[in-house]
């Protein structure tokens, strides 16, 4: 079992399919590009969950749920979504042994079968706003997938909402950006670079998308979730129209948004070294891990106090490692490859002294604390930690993060070392384009302007871009 | 808005119907047999969900995610099981543009999958037990369909787990068994009968089923989950061996158990009146609804008076009707269709007393409380609503439980007026065939005996069973 995992520096994509493996999080399904999300790495998408539900309620919304099959003439009803769509598509033709009528299609995103619930839903500006999420499995047919980032079926949410003017439902996706911001920030521990995509990147029936990109430690950029602004024209293809405040009638305001477990695939990149797995405290299934140290004749009294110290930490997610078949070192190391943030060793002379060592698994630091003040100190560990642990993504992300003015000088270094590049853009689709030669996108306008020129042409700049290379 | 529901007693079948709809809870999706959990629905299933999780992993259980999309062949490895489900399944034949070699079926349940993912995980003895659950959608083909009752595609849980005895399976369905019956009792007010399915009833594939059967009003029994001893032959046709104690390749035993979006179903049936939902405490979304009655120039005092009540029950989930454009009455009309258990009014005239009067929808029963007692006393109404309803509940079910000796004479008064018959049986098909005839079926056996000879032939009976429609 004790294997070393792939170099995470020579070879960043195995060491990733590897950790996902080692560590419990996830197993290929016997179904192309799909994955099981096993029970360590689900309890992590549990707790984030958790957190974004308690606020997606806190900021007015309420849950509800929608159908998985989706009639194919819906999703038709919108020119560039259907366009966007149509060759990621799973389709349900024959059920309860019959070949149906009209082709059913497995939700890829649930704007239009939504919207057309909205539509009867929705007859006066009284109505509005809605302010609807679901919590959903959506399936694309993606060509090349891996478990977390991209895979065929993958676990989100969706929350749509219609709003009466423009502006209400602009900051109700500057509201959803925020909360994912905080999300990623103060519980993933994983920083972003958050901005506006460009008309080629955006949603498919989008006005505007926002998006919030993580860089991997390749120096890859990681799409972690998007708001947008959807185009009226979903209101009209779908008759949603309500009486307003003057008596017309009028088309509402409408924003989607969505976050999906590829933010647990970020979490594994971001934090991972080749010990395996650093799981932030507050998205850890386990944030400590006591390992008894067992002399023969007293293990009945080290596991006693091991169980005493977990039922004192009651805000600490604990489990104790009481295996009789595995020496403490076999122990360590399978905890390390799980990332769990604190291990507590305590044998009989640690108890005889009233004491225990905690080691950090960021840095491997070694502490002896008196029992008495575990109740204290582990939750301020933990903060520590998670705060450590933010701080080195910070640097990691800066470390990526490069400033440039031409394509024609950053491109081939780009091309080869990766890297993402702040520069300026005249927001043709031309100079877009031109990225292509070095596999490379724009990932998202910036709200801000250092540049005078466009990185391709010699037009005048209109904001910062980000482009890199992406997941 | 305030026409009436139709007649409770005379028209049960579109009461339902119309408190689905009234109520909000959910609404006809634009695909066949689907439905939209609108949120007020949708927030019950969440606290139905929210206890089951609990009990789930209190009891040891982790949660994982398993694919939507299981292979064709996955479901002919067990024969009993793809006969059971071959003509509900809906199935994805197109997908990324092209014909699929192999069709994937939209997972009707999940043994299948999940079995052959523990094959790839179990080696030993030491891997024992596996004790997984998911929260998922699964989708069957049903025929004739109704809100939360039978729908085509629902929500539920299953849990799939694997042990080294069959005694510890035996426990493992028996436990869950257990913490059904709680669910339903101490949380639904819903009393059940608990028993064993026959084998033309019991799960395909299955060694033995579980069920627990809630009595409707109507006096037709509603099947409101079930817990089975899955066949071995599930566990060779997945080639799921593994090396036992002694060394020797051995094949572990199975159960699944699981509890569905049906349960909402059968809280609507139970408890609803004339008047509409009426909505256990322990569930209910909101418990306590306070409908300030405003007063010209006192507007501000009573609603600041209002808020204040509602911030100081911080264990009491509430609701403050602020609504200016609704009459008292409305907002009574309204609140008793949603079944929200105690409605609080209070008025300056209250307020001036420091007092509010709380109304029990279960009743009509009003009380004068003083503000400073709210605190101890709803909570207090609250548990004593939640008793009341159970046992209200428990008084339906008995007046349809019947005991009766010999179909020829319960049979056609069964037919015409439902209600349960608890009788005799031999236990072969031939006589439970003959329920047909009056449109019943065995709905489960029980742990009792006191009835001598078979409800249909003479030859002696073997235990109870109980006998009726069902939904």
């Amino acid at each position: 079992m004790n294997e070393k995992l792939p170099d995470i520096k020579t070879d960043f994509a195995l060491w990733y399919q590897e950790i996902v493996h080692k560590a419990e999080l996830a197993d290929h399904a016997p179904v192309r590009g799909c994955m099981v999300i096993r029970p360590y790495g689900y309890a992590i998408w549990e707790l984030i969950k958790e957190r974004l539900d308690k606020r997606i309620k806190e900021t007015g919304h309420q849950n509800a749920s929608f159908p998985l099959l989706i009639p194919e003439s819906f999703l038709k009803r919108e020119a560039q979504h259907v366009e966007g769509f149509a060759p990621e598509l799973a389709v349900v033709t024959h059920a309860g042994g019959k070949e149906l009528e009209e082709p059913l299609v497995v939700r890829p995103t649930s704007e239009t079968i939504i919207h057309y619930m909205y539509a009867q839903w929705l007859k006066s500006w009284r109505d509005l706003p809605i302010l609807i999420n679901q919590w959903a499995n959506v399936v694309r047919w993606e060509m090349r997938t891996r478990p977390f980032l991209r895979t065929t079926e993958f676990l989100w949410q969706e929350g749509h909402t219609a709003h009466e003017t423009e502006q209400e439902a602009q900051e109700e996706a500057l509201l959803l950006l925020k909360e994912y911001i905080d999300l990623c920030q103060n519980y993933l521990a994983v920083p972003v670079i958050a901005g506006v995509k460009s008309e080629k990147e955006k949603f498919p029936g989008a006005d505007k998308t926002y998006t919030f990109e993580g860089v991997m430690p390749d120096g890859k950029a990681l799409q972690m979730g998007t708001s947008h602004l959807i185009s009226q024209s979903f209101a009209k293809a779908f008759n949603m129209a309500f009486q307003d405040r003057t008596g017309n009638l009028a088309y509402p305001y409408l924003t989607s948004w969505g976050a999906t477990t590829r933010l647990v695939g970020a979490v594994i990149m971001v934090h991972g070294d080749k010990k395996g797995l650093i799981l932030p405290p507050r998205i850890a299934p386990i944030q400590l891990v006591i390992v008894p140290i067992l002399k023969k004749g007293e293990e009945a009294s080290v596991l006693a106090a091991a169980q005493r110290i977990k039922d004192s930490l009651t805000n600490v997610r604990v489990q104790v490692d009481a295996d009789d078949q595995k020496t403490p070192g076999a122990k360590f190391y399978h905890w390390e490859m799980k990332g769990v943030p604190l291990r507590l060793e305590i044998g009989p002379r640690d108890l005889a002294a009233n004491q225990a060592i905690v080691t950090d698994r960021l840095t491997g630091t070694k502490k002896t604390i008196s029992l008495d003040k575990l109740a204290t100190e582990i939750p301020a560990l933990l903060e520590a930690f998670q705060t450590q642990l933010f701080e080195r993504a910070q640097a990691n992300q800066k470390s990526h993060w490069h400033k440039a003015a031409k394509l024609a000088e950053f491109g081939p270094i780009m091309a080869e070392h990766n890297g993402i590049y702040q520069t300026g853009w005249c927001q043709r689709k031309e100079c877009e384009e031109v990225l292509r030669e070095y596999k490379a996108t724009t990932r998202c306008l910036l709200d801000e302007k250092t540049f005078e020129y466009c990185f391709n042409c010699d037009r005048l700049s209109i904001c910062d871009v980000i482009v890199g290379k992406a997941y």
